[in-house]
């Protein structure tokens, strides 16, 4: 599964940026495959691109059409069929994270029949995965963890992608969830795979590589989620990382979705990844530690990047605020 | 899902027992359900009930025919599908612990619908599970876990909840995989489940239930299996156990499937399960080990499982050999 660039993003009548994040998250990440922005009436999100019509980004050279943002009530509204019709008769692909899926909208699937194109319905895995092996291959990879769900995994993951090619590394984001794969433009929703399979989809995910390559691997869930744990089991345990970067979020009240579950103590968190990591990589360490202090201000969290690093003896950042780099820097470092 | 009894069991033209082992496992722990067997030319495997045809079964009362044994290669010969459509039209529903799906064949599928009858394939569930609460719900649950994989977590949990009902205990074993299913006659096999839904499965599978009661819950995998862990954590939070019985088979070799694996070590093995529990229920304890010595001399059993129970401060029973008594007892003893 392959995504066809150049991309336009739509963004529909997202009513906030919250709502249209999946297109703004692949204009903030991949603008080089971008040409421009299609928004209904009603779309207060606004990805920086220029606004254009269908036909207007395939004079551009637009492949593929992302439908990056969330519908309102689930239900894929009559407004948007029209214009994604219109796409697909324009030439375009899609490629939607939405749980609902294209394929299933018969105007749609009709449309694409017709103009031999495709639908990437990216949270829908559409394929069979292996059962791992657990052989370890060749390749460094680094994974994301987290103390919690939605903490950072995947900002965290493209930040030290790029800072690692500043680096001169040689580095390839990999995406396990719908966002990241619209980024990634390839990649797979380990969470919508049959639980056997989870742990081989990574293996796939994250193939045998140059042994000085470097994959990053999105994180997902955590392991003291006590919806998701499993999801990430199999996720650590498929990456065989030989580093892993701890995300986390002071202050958090609860964990995601479970307002009577209070976060790990994050050196628990810590030692507990790493030493599941190690069953597939006995090199497997914690390399770093990357903060979300969106919700503190700007002294608070230089305080609490400072005061982490100095207690957890590891590198910290918050990707936002001070980059990655410290934490591309130890990776540098592993042979 | 619930499996109608009394069965017929289908034991094919299986080779061997090994190939049979789920018709004669439903035979074993369920004979009350059981009315005869059907086999075919060929087959060496013996269930000890009498031999009959659909007919006979039917005029004894037999409500569904348990396809329990392995076909060769995958493919269900036109053989079975003459028996099985047979069993359709004599008004019998069939319930499968196969791989392909009873569903997927025409003929089958035709006849089920010609006679109003179900087809249940359990290693294929057909309905959606909720994602887990982890709220703390009433009940007492028990759940084996393992090494690895294939080592006696079943097993002993049918034999657990049989020695808990002879100590007056009020006892329901729970499945979670497919030839648990067809012994308990519903449950649903896990692995096969989409990730994210795994834990939400095992909250349905072993609800909330009076403040005495105890669900067995069948373990699966092992938190150190490379392809399977995730499944196991999944099941380990979703069953919110207040006690776990450690499956070991002392001197297996490696980890099933996995050469390069070796099996971990069983104290940190007890604690990593115990500390994974804890998450979703802080009383979690292991109450016991439970020996597969299938492999050993009686002699050489009976020293591996004083020594067990000596070096670990733990019951251990084979529940095989000795039987699980003085595991029950110890739940017995949980208020």
């Amino acid at each position: 599964m392959e995504i066809k660039s150049p991309y336009l993003l739509f963004l529909g009548n997202a009513p906030d940026a919250l709502a249209a994040k999946t297109s703004i998250g692949v204009a903030q990440w991949r603008p080089e495959k971008c040409v421009g922005q299609l928004r209904l009436k009603g779309c207060n999100a606004d990805s920086g691109f220029p606004d254009m019509s269908v036909k207007q980004a395939v004079a551009k050279g637009a492949k593929t059409m992302i439908v990056g943002t969330v519908n309102r009530g689930g239900v894929i509204s009559k407004d948007w069929i029209k214009v994604l019709t219109a796409a697909l008769d324009a030439g375009l692909d899609l490629a939607s994270g939405l749980h609902n899926k294209l394929s299933d909208v018969p105007e749609l699937a009709a449309a694409a029949k017709r103009n031999g194109r495709k639908l990437h319905d990216v949270r829908h895995p559409d394929r069979e995965f292996p059962i791992a092996t657990g052989i370890k291959r060749p390749g460094k990879r680094v994974l994301t963890v987290g103390t919690d769900c939605s903490i950072g995994k995947m900002y965290t993951s493209l930040a030290l992608e790029a800072a690692m090619k500043s680096l001169g590394l040689k580095a390839t984001f990999r995406a396990t969830g719908q966002t990241g794969i619209l980024i990634a433009g390839r990649g797979w929703s380990i969470d919508a795979i049959v639980s056997d399979f989870v742990a081989g989809a990574v293996e796939t995910i994250a193939p045998a590589n140059a042994p000085d390559h470097w994959d990053v691997v999105e994180g997902q869930g955590s392991l003291f989620h006590a919806s998701y744990a499993g999801v990430t089991m199999a996720l650590i345990h498929g990456a065989q990382a030989d580093a892993l970067v701890m995300c986390h979020e002071p202050g958090r009240p609860h964990m995601r979705g479970l307002p009577h579950y209070k976060l790990p103590d994050l050196q628990t968190c810590i030692d507990v990844n790493v030493a599941h990591a190690r069953l597939t990589n006995k090199k497997a360490k914690c390399v770093g530690i990357s903060l979300n202090t969106s919700k503190m201000t700007a002294k608070a969290a230089e305080r609490a990047i400072k005061s982490t690093a100095d207690k957890y003896g590891l590198p910290c950042v918050d990707p936002s605020r001070t980059g990655v780099a410290a934490i591309a820097a130890q990776l540098a470092k592993i042979k």
